[in-house]
């Protein structure tokens, strides 16, 4: 198989498919309008100039279409830039799909979809477990398409999902080292704690935030849920009170989103496994793409830092 | 009429009815036991010893017993202290009750009711009306009687009342000054901003955090209950969103608990009117205490700031 | 009448008379000089850029000078830019005056003097009446030119003396609010509190700050000022010393200019209906240019907010 | 078995084998000294007051001496404080040991260090491994005796070394999860992260900061050791300076004490992974006195939280 | 010569003069009154209690009177205390004067005004010396008396004047180091960044803060001055404005109490300059009461931390 | 001699020798490529853009390579900028060398050699003496080169000895100032604080950081080193743990990147002296560019102050 775009140094010549995900409009210095193109495979992304485009132009690269592109990898100010020298929107003729440009979790949506019901179904406290298959079952399609957000980590198609059943995975290990941890609690709010996002954010495309988001954010989403999805089981008791103090409090602190601070264990520990698998997803990520003996670029949300691989580390498998 | 305990100075002695509020339980340096009594009228607090108690002692003098005393107001690294030299229980014989001793909003309840309902009346939004005017006949009576805090500002009965009819006020003045506000969105955001209070703090009396008060607070309480409310009275539309938001938002950012700043123009004057009106309301209650050329009391919400009175403004009446 | 250049979208042809307010000189990248023109009218701003200019050029399109343009407004990077297709200078013949192009507050100079005289007028305290009239008159003609600030709020042509208007109607009705406020001592604030920024800013049509502006501040110098008008008016008392303070403290903290918090109750109501006022003008500004539904450009000194318009709100008028 | 004082509630009476830790003389408002004897024995701590003691009281009643008390626990200002009715040194008639006063890990010194042992054996990575274990034996008698802080969390008699096994069991289950940790170097992190808290801290029974731990502290000195073992075994390659890294970084940032933030995915994982154990122990040790629908005391170094323990949890086993 | 109380230690018995600073009455737990007496010699400071006092005690020992007491020095929480066995106010038979119980600075007021005087004649640019001459001369008196602080650094008799002079000296050492100093400037800046404490603080013996030094602080109290001396001395030129800049800022950003930081190179190095001095001043004076060996007590205005005598620096001299 | 960069300006045509530091390549907007070559000579840098190079061009014009230019100095927003009218790099028939391109500290390096070694033989303690003797004679030779910083202050070749040697008369100052300060051990810790760069930093001509640099810092680096020469040396005592002390804490807190705040009264003043020194080498280079009463560009690490030169203070020397 061709070798995707991540895969490409500076100075390389290439002659791929890629898919526009965003398009910009822009005028040159000598006055000419042209495009910035942001383009994608599976494996990463590029950005592109398009010079001195007509309007035919302007309407055929719009956002979704997938392009042939023949051009050189060229730097520009330390980023990768593509220097197109060839572009053709595609047909039928190329068969290629919209999910081949589109990166996704490495794991099936089916698969996914069996290990959460599994974790469900081991939860024992019968209100913790129905409200949490209330809801999953209540979005379970967008859920397992939608990314877990839409930049820093698991940005991709199923990345909520996928950041869902990781952390799961990380939630039993704990309980079983640390007895004292309620494990029904713990699997349910790390089911539930992101679930909101899938009405903050508008799709696994292009994703946005809502209006509903920007205004209420998907951890006061997903509490009105869970109190309505009490209501409607007729379900009472302090479970679902604590269950919304957890998906409440999961940010941390006020500062980060959460109005109350974790008060409850289940919720503090809710809080520091999401913060882990979302660094390790970062911080794999960036190392991925540098040799031993480098620094990766700097991962924003976590402080600005570039991470360094070890010369004793292996390299990346592509190289 | 007798001067309240407020209005007596170190030095004075004084024979009162006083209501207990508070009681604590301590050993003495000689190892007998002493009770703290935090005692009030209807003018302000004061703290009190009973020294070397016997077990019927403590069986009599608990919360909420009205109690007749006689004594000395002294000073304990600067506050005043009430140096008990009689003190007994009163009877039916005594005519006293409690509401003699509960300070009370300037503003009798059935007025402030009044107020309320009259500036709902005022509203023409009636997706925004039906909401407010639903939420607040379902919590009318606590919100009468509940305070706005637990302490800082208007913490005593019906103090949330008066603090809401007191921001009503402001609220229309800035609506005549700035036409742009949207009347009806500022008075429905004013009326429910702290109605959540009902179900977070305990009650009039005894005011202390529920457990739900403490794991989601009065924001995400009645950010839930609007969504019921327009799910009961069957109304849509970006009304019930822009209140929850306005409600949500009320804190101003997420260090104070809001985890969505202001983001609406009447959300941000809200969050402001909620400002000036509590801390009016501390400062005057500090400076009343004062005589002209003095300072104030630190006030901590305020940064732990004393005010200065200044000496061309008028001493406190009861002096 | 004809539309401003703030009523025009991407993709109008315009053909309008705009004031150059600053030019910067740069080189593209083609090695020919070009310039950056900031021009505006009275309903806002556009930026363009005039590409390979001449010596001529740049000795005619200056700082001042009224053109007449012919272009279209295109986007770049999120913000409207016009397209220079014609622009000359203009001469008698045009008949038009800088007057024309400065945004200027809604009210007249008369009315605006009228209203703050009347103000003083109120005052019953002759030593606040005296310095406060004393100052005023003393800076009356720059303040009614000067704006409040060199960006942020209220940042046109007697934008000082709008910005003080509207503070002293919303003073008056806090007072009547508020029965325990000083009356004279927040007017005599208000008035004074910013009266500094006549000596701060060079002046009304290109504010820049001065030596003595950034070597001591409004602040300091207004504070000065009240010493010496006392000192010429023979007035002794502690109203002296209150009023440098309401004028040193209301910035609020340290962090924002004054060196001392509000210490008196005036001082921190001040600062209150300051920062109102300021952020009503903001909001109002950035939310009367776009459409219901729609979030605006962000706010900086607001923390970078940027505020929604409810689709239940009215469209800006010219649409 | 006995119970111990923690297991006593307010108003019991208690005759019991008590270890004192710390004395501190006073003098009551009669002028008389008194000692305030804070004691404890495996299960918990409690202070008493000795009124109007003798020189020989002083001299009997030091820290270190093992005593048995009669009294009743009563309250003091929200904590237990027992009242002293009887109290004696003991002789070698009692048949008691220090050792049956001091609370200590889970697990057995010879356990503990089997399983660090074990781990070690584990690493493949030779240079890593032959750093770790010499400076492992180098202070293994100390490492499993020390507690892992002064207060705060695991401040037991081996509590450094239960701490590190607890964490590297954690680290295996991470290792587990997420392939790409290199087992080797977060296994040597975790054992060395700490280890210079042998030096840091004078001993297992009354722990204090040496003067090298108050100008040096345990990261630097092991920083320090590293380079000398390296040196000693001769070892070289970037092994040795990317594990002084994740012993330097280990406290996550500069004002938390680390010079460097973690820079190295295995340093970031090392930091989360002491937080986590530390925390869990923390509230464990908080909610494990505490019934169900209560809130546990306030936890300082978690940002003085204080932690719920949902009704639905079980009560604490010795109730 | 007798030992002062500073080199009295715990366990010692004393018979001394000293002067009452202070008193503050409470209530013991016996329900008597007691006094607190806050004494000094000129070597240092203790604490006593003074039991069951009578009216006529409450009326003898008062602030500033001088007492024959004697007693032993005990240890209460960690500071030394005065246990009173016998006190007794002083009388002309005594022959004792307050001017021995008060700490004063290491020069004579003769000598720091002469050297004072000296540094003002060095100056060569007329417009800076004849502002800092007038305002010098004008405060002169209170300058030779004042402390330099109410507590932290130079709290004692002519302390102001002192740090002055050792500043100046400091002055002095820079501008041969770094030539391009503006010499004039900082001798300037440095004689009058303080003096405006003559009118912030009450006096030399009791120091509290004026209400003119709370509403302003010294600061904005000598920018006014500096702003009239030169009106007075017809002076004009950017000498009066940079000089104003300098007394501004001196306290280094808005936070610490400078409306402006240093804008100017000599106002950043008086700052500095002044920094220097104050925490010689504070380390010095806590180390010398330390033996090698042994940590200081805490230093609240430098972070709280406590400085390290190391072994092999000199014991203090008194020991 | 002929002026250097530094001295021309906007306008000025200049045909001259310089040093290329640093080359960037991008693409214009004319999709060619181009060069930024970042150059100095001895008076400062300036930047020029080379359009449409070929490729010969890129592999001509690198770092290191002295070219001779002819152009114009330009102004590109706010910053001067060369623009290139013709280039060539040079050959031996030029007679050019680097050492003339490059700046350097005021002093030979043969004096501040000469002088370092004094003041190491003025020390008395011999333990100090020995340590500071035999690591600045391991470093010497690259701290004779070393920058002091990459960028900041002191950043030329031998800015490391400059500052160090600046230090040291100023410590030597205030030795003499307060006499209390250990002299020996205060020039220990000036020569050896910054010592650590030498392996920090890549060296003098291109500083970048290297992998132990960034991993674990200078400071780290040379506490480590300390504690190997007095192994080396055979030296004992509390000098050692004192010495790295001095070392470690120098930055002065740990957001700035000391674990340990200074403890000991030497550290505070050395890290006291650090700051001075290196803000007077910001402060004289951004005023020695500016006229008497204009205002320095912005100094980033002093806050992002622009500093002001007064009218009274003199221009620079070369105009």
């Amino acid at each position: 198989m061709k070798k995707g775009i991540h895969h490409h140094q500076i100075g390389d010549s290439i002659e791929l498919y890629l898919l526009i995900k965003n398009v910009k409009k822009g005028t040159a210095s000598n006055g000419k309008p042209f495009l910035t193109l942001q383009m994608s495979d599976k494996t990463g992304e590029i950005d592109a100039k398009l010079w001195s485009v007509s309007p035919e132009d302007e309407a055929t690269f719009v956002s979704s279409v997938i392009v042939h592109v023949q051009g050189e990898i060229q730097d520009f100010r330390g980023m990768r830039q593509l220097k197109i020298k060839a572009i053709r929107p595609t047909s039928g003729m190329d068969q290629v799909r919209h999910g081949d440009f589109l990166p996704s979790a490495p794991l099936s949506p089916e698969e996914m979809l069996e290990r959460v019901t599994q974790y469900i179904f081991e939860m024992s406290n019968p209100k913790l477990q129905r409200i949490t298959r209330h809801l999953f079952k209540k979005h379970q399609d967008k859920f397992l398409q939608s990314p877990a957000a839409t930049k820093n980590h698991h940005e991709y198609v199923a990345g909520l999902a996928y950041h869902v059943v990781s952390m799961l995975d990380l939630a039993k290990a704990m309980v079983n080292l640390y007895p004292s941890l309620d494990q029904d609690l713990l699997y349910a709010g790390v089911i539930l704690h992101d679930l909101g996002k899938v009405r903050e954010l508008s799709g696994p495309l292009v994703s946005e935030y809502t209006t509903e988001g920007k205004l209420l954010g998907h951890i006061t989403l997903m509490v009105n849920e869970i109190e309505e999805a009490a209501k409607e089981l007729e379900i009472e008791g302090e479970e679902v009170l604590v269950l919304q103090h957890l998906v409440l409090s999961h940010h941390g602190k006020g500062e980060w989103g959460s109005p109350k601070a974790p008060l409850i264990k289940e919720a503090e520990i809710l809080h520091m496994i999401d913060n882990i698998d979302a660094k390790m997803n970062m911080m794999d990520r960036a190392l991925e793409r540098v040799m031993p003996g480098e620094f990766s670029e700097r991962i924003f949300p976590m402080d600005n830092r570039s991470f360094y691989k070890p010369t004793f580390h292996a390299p990346p498998i592509e190289y």
